[in-house]
């Protein structure tokens, strides 16, 4: 019995840097890569020629980058990856994930992966568009600290509203705790947030965090369109990316999505393994349909370094593109998955907002947490405060 | 407006290695990581001492563990974890994840969590039970290489069955894709499955791969069982935890469930960083309800450590119950989580059964791949001597 096996010969590349002591030990590894993310098979074993010649990875490229570290670049049948995003981050790195020495620093869309996945439904324009700010970095906070109950994060919600605050996203923390139940939780914020904004004219958005439990995601984001959240904030570390891609693609809902990070940094805590910070906040949310990625800004409570923030940046706004199409090369008009913004966050403040206006230029959400409540009572007036700044920052 | 928070008190364990110059610095690490995983709030601003006093988490204990590093272990109100599994976690090493020089070690379960949370469904009891195989290790294999036809793959199934493996296994890397989709390959595998059980007698469990895209994997996985698949294989790396956790409890479904590693390599793989082998191998995937979980065996082609093999056996099978109880000391009869197979693999031999089961004892799954291909045409007769010698290594 043999296979009529008859795929389309279209392969989207792979880029890993992979420890090795010279040429010849990086040329096995990367050839041991084509296999195991494919047939998982000792390639004298496998039963056709045909297997080895359409299934099996290509290394189209591998040069020395670094003391002991080569680049590859191996290129994947598009076939191999189906049609769903599990089974393509399983070819990008599902076993490799386990060898050390191999980290995945970057990928391309053939016109086959790039039909298949939407992408951010958003992205910088859209967001722009929906809340009507053109000109300045948005503005985004969190209501916290847990513990607080529905009414008083919904009071908060309501100030912050008023500040002018553009998002206002649950603290990745509130789920669905017995203290602070997600629907009421919800319910209330949502409305707060509408009531300020009939009062000030502007249209700020409650972001409801509806990481959950698997049979619950897509209840609580519904629960959140029809309570009138106008977007979503989601833990695609804690519940899945491709968990995160379903809300985003659901046309039903229709709502911004705002990535958070939570139990994801160790996928990128080595140089020498995981997922290069670009593939894992910009490129993987992107594809997954986040439509901004919160991520750790230099010099504040995380400790990353100023290349992996951007690096972060290039994977938010890098083209994603068809490959050899105008898209790919950043050719303006040209269609690609939408840029998203990056959110520089993790114990950020008020006076480093010109720091991060200069890094991270206009297209970037400021996200300031409790430094809001730093500063007095008042805490619609270090909302204005932070616009103000925001404001200034650009016009610099 | 101040709330009523009224908590139980009732509080679990988390412990972490902490990277620390001092007994200082280790203290100051410890008390931020309080705050990061619950109210993530600057302490002086937390408008309330009963958020202070009962959700921020408590250094229980802090010692020196080795040069530089400390062990700590931090006590978190039940209540924050709320009912699920996505906001555990997220407790135990959400934020946490993204700084440097912090390990989760260990966790232990209190009461209202260990209630929470149905963990393996089977275990090793339950397994050996289901299969009728009381003495020896498990016989597991992969129906492999991707790119075989789901015919092929099922002739291949069949054959395996025949020879006496215990569980056959979709490769990992088998989704739904055009060249072998996934309807038609359960339904050909487990009816061939069913074939070989009936002219053998023995009950040989064909688990596919449910792994896919979230509004699909409960689709796949009730199909599977309607086919008449014995188990399902999972990859939580890719899908979530928590999805394996609904197909674990789902009492319409009640299959055992091997869990696979793909993509979750990196999340171990700094040893100063990331969760523990026993923490992501074995306690994860039990809380999660995995019956048995595929790691790397030390001196395969990945590379793990004997120590790290260990600790994973520890997951698997330490105790995991409400703590003070019988059950938490091992006390017999006394009710806890059930223990999981350990199943090491990557790259395994026949040639190595003698040492994996002076390593790993009886209760394990063995696992052999490419090498069953490697001895001639004659696949049911290595498969006997799969068999054989995990029978003679027990007698030994």
């Amino acid at each position: 019995m043999t296979s009529a096996l008859q795929l389309s010969g279209e392969r989207f590349a792979a880029v890993y840097y992979i420890r090795a002591e010279g040429p010849t030990q990086a040329e096995a590894r990367a050839r041991a890569i084509c296999l195991e993310q494919t047939v998982e098979f000792p390639e004298p074993l496998i039963p056709e020629a045909a297997i080895r010649r359409q299934i099996v990875g290509e290394i189209a490229d591998l040069q020395a980058a670094d003391q002991g570290v080569y680049r590859a670049v191996i290129r994947y049948p598009l076939e191999v990856a189906g049609d769903e995003l599990t089974q393509l981050i399983n070819v990008l790195f599902g076993n490799v994930s386990i060898q050390p020495g191999v980290r995945l620093m970057d990928f391309t869309l053939s016109p086959g992966l790039f039909r298949r996945y939407r992408g951010p439904r958003f992205g910088i324009a859209g967001l722009r568009e929906r809340l009507g700010v053109h000109q300045r970095p948005l503005l985004c906070t969190a209501i916290k600290p847990m513990g607080l109950s529905p009414a008083q994060l919904a009071d908060l919600a309501y100030r912050l509203a008023l500040g002018g605050i553009d998002l206002i996203k649950d603290d990745h923390g509130l789920a669905d705790q017995p203290f602070c139940r997600f629907d009421e939780r919800v319910q209330r914020c949502a409305e707060a947030v509408s009531r300020a904004n009939r009062e000030t004219g502007q249209q700020a958005l409650y972001l409801p965090n509806v990481t959950g439990p698997f049979a619950d995601i897509s209840r609580r984001a519904h629960l959140a369109r029809g309570a009138g959240a106008g977007g979503l904030l989601f833990c695609p570390g804690l519940a899945g990316l491709d968990s995160m891609r379903s809300l985003a693609d659901d046309d039903t809902l229709a709502l911004p999505i705002l990535s958070h990070p939570a139990f994801q940094g160790s996928l990128a805590v080595s140089p020498e393994a995981g997922l290069s910070h670009r593939v894992l906040f910009g490129l993987l949310n992107r594809l997954a349909g986040a439509d901004a990625a919160i991520f750790p800004h230099f010099g504040g409570r995380f400790a990353y370094a100023e290349a992996d923030c951007r690096d972060i940046v290039r994977g938010c706004t890098q083209a994603m593109a068809p490959e050899g199409t105008a898209a790919e090369n950043g050719a303006a008009g040209a269609s690609g998955m939408a840029p998203i913004f990056p959110v520089p966050a993790g114990g950020m403040r008020l006076d480093r907002i010109d720091e991060l206006v200069r890094f991270y230029g206009r297209d970037c959400m400021l996200l300031i947490g409790g430094d809001l409540h730093a500063h007095g009572d008042d805490l619609a007036g270090s909302c204005r405060r932070f616009r103000d700044l925001a404001e200034a920052a650009v016009s610099h």
